[in-house]
């Protein structure tokens, strides 16, 4: 297909920390080209975005409903292909359904939707249209993740037992967010959801785990905490999982550890072997063995498995960083996509990315680790 | 006083490790002597040990029993001045009462008892004789865990929030253990008691969020889980944990993290900054604060509390180890224990080292993380 | 100026590593398109890539000479604004020289020219035209980096005594490198130049060290060494250096560190403080002091110098990589080319980017570390 | 042997840090009993610490000549095995050599002593006596630098290429250190000898490659610096060095590198692999390849050599430190000792301490690198 992928995006605009992101990631390897945007609710917001971008103004609309319409109204080899919508977690469905009905494929920020029953709704229209849709669990998209994957998928571990993994941010620790934008939305139960700190990291957290083992939690027993006074939404949390087949899991997420940054992490220990990586030293994967030195994984070496290399751009040594850790997920999103347009069929690696059913599972466990502060019942089937 | 504190010891035999592990501790310093001991529960074994510990054979004896007895019965200016138990949990209750009440002062492996009641028993005898009683939960006794003790005392890190401690070894992932005396003991229940990692290991990671926060566990709810097949007692388990004040934790111990070797780790955070310390690094401690850089504290920089600097032996840079916090226990209990053999005051330093409560706070720990698998309640009260 | 900065490649064909990094690096801000190239010597091979790239076939040329000329007859508002050219070493001087001459601006790889001689011609061209001339020191462009410049400018560390800096990489450990285009023109002494290891990697790391400390190099005691029989130019060398001011440094590079991947690392010691900086974790910057803990400084913070936060994407602990740094130096020149465009002075941050006064300094000291094989003398002015 | 080694001690006295090391390193493994001292020039000093260690009065001497002269008068079961010498350098070969003399093994601090010269006599009086002796290079008694060893000398490495060894500390920065007795007498010509920072511990780092790689160094161009106003002595210095065989070296050592604690650190890189090790993170040595990760080795670890295990008390995961490789050339000694004392030949590894061999090289190193000052000649042969 001797074109670029053209993009469309609902949200992004001034303030917005994840729409630029999104732009960066997708249009980094060159396959996507950012044709038109909705970047705000408001439409003069919109437009300045839009011309900050440098995009014809034709193509800036006041709202996604005009976008979406608009869009679909031009000639095919003009209009937007895909539209990625990156709008706080209650502008995730509507626009995702009509863009779906509308005839595009949608990339849409996590969670999939503000409630389980939309994703059901949503993955159910997915399937529906045949449409491709990215969910954007960023995570997922490290090098060093897809390894760790393939290495409990070739029973390098040998059968799973214990998984620890963990969320810890501190940047919501206090309540003086008054004018932060990314803040604001993520306590505010009529933007974000049921959940607050859980919806928007625990969820990462969580999926991180289920991709890398592949195995599904079936019960949870955890426990929500709100600690800033005044706050709406639960800023820390923790849980015990069960997974299927017997492993055990503990899932920590906060918003208020104080001091820490980002710092996804998990560790899984297996039969025969256990593996740990973290968000912040991403190039690395730590194998451990009962009988042999532990090893050091590392991106873009010559002994790391083929799906990792196929995501990865850059020789070892030169960190590879979150932005092409998003940019993996649209890269292979864009050639699967363009795999469809030119009426082939995609790659199994270009179609390596989270996409509508781990949206579900998400939605899943929201509404379930929610659910634990109403019950004194100790476990919750998933 | 001009001599040293005299120790005798009961357990510690041929292939025993912690045995060992508490004769250097106790000499490091220069203040203890060893001088009598009964190491085996087989009379040819303790003289075979005697022998190579170069004791005079009268003082190595064939039962605790006999030793306890007959040492009593020496010159005052000759007999042990404490008795140092280093045997597996079954064998703890019985010769330390016995010793207290014959009048010795006693060092104690963890956990204290075999069960809940028995640590009663045993505190209040402590109690009631005014004998000095000596827990050893070494990871109290590095100088970085002090550090983090007091900085959490003075208010640094404000109001605690969220405990993360966690104690993952791999050393028993399969059954293949036969012959290691280590190993055996510890999985098997008549030795043990009801808890395997839990009450081997999980009672450190307690003790020890417990000691830098000060705050005590008040409800637990977790799980333990036995991954070996055929193994009698839990060989993995965690816990979410509520404390005074409203502190939420999560405990993670294990003794199947495959490739883990000794990974005890704490993470604190308050409202004003967090900490975190890992055993296997132990000289470092991690300050965290919400605007300013990250703080790596040293052992032995001219920064750190008294306390830190008062179990410290050696300069900055040159690390030290387990056996040193090992010898801080033994070190301060001895510098107690010298002044009061010279009828003085002990200093508050000296007495900074775990003692009976703490004893009765494990084997609390021990029964109501036992009792979870017990019931479909949430929450169990300590 | 309401539109993206235009680019011309030279260079970046099939098997270059380097070229791909720059098109990631110059788009990444969407401030820069890729409008030409001459991708290769070969023309098939550069049509070839000018196709993969979705590049308008009249806008490919089959020598860098023709598409200098034809650009530069093309209208204004259609030619490339600047050239970058990715090509080995002997392949900088003349296109930089014919780009300069014809009116355009440069970007260029490292290090400048191939003889000391040219880059002064070169520099002395810049000067002339008043073009704006990049040199890609790739490693200026980290955040991290340039708030250690900032730190050591306002006296952080007071005089600066003692610099470390090294560059140990393992790549070319042993001659099995056929077919490995990157690999076999950096041994090449007719394509590198005089230098091997000292000119790829060796530049980087003196250029770090003037960059980070404003100091310059005025005395070099050093030896070159080729440990992999048969190959014609250095693969490993050392150097102690006198820098102005009284500072002494040791720099130390390879490319037979066997198993190292990119180690370019950084210390810096002065009166009052200390730094350290390595490339491999490039988001943390260390510094230590005589009387209080160590800092671990990161990008993105809050309490970072103006100048890190300005060469910064994301928020702290999304890890910002080496096409990032790269994308800083691009970016960067853009903003100052944009405001050049426009009649507009560039604003101070946007002109912090490597240009011609480094690369003539790059090449002397290429010069001079190559001379210390020809000569007994111990110390060489640079 | 039924009994311990008797150990006497010259120097130790009030203020001395390296004196209660020696004592606790002698001391941990119930192998040395420390017997009589003299432990200051003034004798009121001597007595004091005397008293303070628990010594009987009649053992305390008033000056090493009458400590060595009366034990040596005393009944062979009663008198001294060994003497350990802890003064400055400049009381290091007259106390060896009246030892040596008069029938007692000796351990001595490193340098061996004030000149080259004095080194060669007393070695010559070593082999003379025949008297075991160990000069106390405490970094080679590291679990971890034994493995190192062990694997260069078996060949893993392949044939060496490249060694940097550095030994950076800061607590020298500046001038304010009247009243630090370790400090004070470093940097005294008159009690430390020609060097300053490169005898204390650019010895160490030197001593180190050696022993680690096995091979010679046979030429050094190198570079002393005083950066302190007024101090007499070196406090900083790099040099490279040409090893047989043909591997290079860099040797940078410095007491004003600021926050520094005791960072020795060595890398070595062979035609096959590569190692690392650093001290203050010492039971974990790194081994890097060139197509395989790397591999994290580990104190205790059931794969590492003989050699290592066999300088190793407590299981992997329990830290080691400084003490314990202290300890470890103690034990080793006093093994060998105790042979000898036996009438038996001493095991090869019980004879794996630094020796007079080590001592002579480290004084060709000292005067070696303190002449590069009084030459323009660019290379010194050693």
């Amino acid at each position: 297909m001797y074109r670029k992928i053209r993009m469309g995006m609902i949200g992004g605009g001034p303030g917005s920390f994840i729409g630029g992101v999104h732009r960066m990631a997708a249009t980094l390897d060159g396959k996507i080209e950012l044709v038109c945007g909705c970047f705000s609710s408001s439409p003069e917001k919109s437009k300045e975005t839009g011309k900050a971008l440098l995009l014809p103004p034709d193509r800036v609309y006041a709202s996604w409903q005009e976008m979406i319409e608009k869009e679909a109204a031009l000639p095919e080899d003009v209009r937007m292909d895909f539209v990625s919508i990156v709008t706080p977690n209650h502008v995730h469905f509507a626009p995702a359904m009509m863009a779906l009905e509308k005839g595009f494929h949608v990339s849409l920020d996590k969670p999939m939707t503000f409630t389980l029953d939309e994703a059901r709704q949503l993955a159910a229209k997915v399937k529906e249209t045949g449409k491709l849709f990215l969910l954007t669990h960023t995570y997922t998209g490290y090098p060093m993740v897809k390894e760790a994957r393939a290495r409990v998928a070739r029973g390098e571990l040998g059968k799973i037992r214990r998984i620890y993994v963990e969320y810890p941010q501190g940047w919501l620790y206090n309540d003086r967010i008054a004018g932060n934008k990314q803040a604001e939305w993520r306590v505010d139960p009529q933007r974000a959801g049921k959940a607050g700190c859980m919806g928007d990291i625990g969820t990462h957290a969580f999926n991180l785990a289920e991709y890398i083992t592949g195995l599904k939690a079936t019960e949870i027993c955890g426990e929500l905490k709100t600690f800033v006074p005044g706050r709406l939404l639960d800023d820390d949390g923790a849980a015990l999982i069960r997974y299927e087949g017997g492993a055990r899991g503990v899932l920590m997420a906060s918003v208020i550890a104080i001091g820490c940054e980002n710092s996804l992490r998990i560790r899984v220990f297996g039969e025969k072997g256990g593996l740990e990586w973290a968000q912040e030293e991403p190039n690395t994967l730590y194998m451990r063995w009962p009988d042999r030195p532990m090893e050091v994984i590392r991106t873009s070496t010559p002994y790391v498995s083929p799906i990792a290399a196929y995501n990865t751009r850059i020789p070892a040594g030169h960190p590879e960083g979150y932005l092409e850790a998003f940019a993996n997920l649209y890269r292979n999103f864009a050639t699967a996509l363009g795999a469809l347009i030119a009426g082939e069929e995609p790659t199994p690696e270009s179609l390596d990315f989270p996409s509508a059913e781990e949206g579900v599972r998400g939605m899943q466990f929201i509404e379930t680790i929610v659910s634990t502060g109403d019950t004194d019942k100790k476990w919750l089937k998933l």
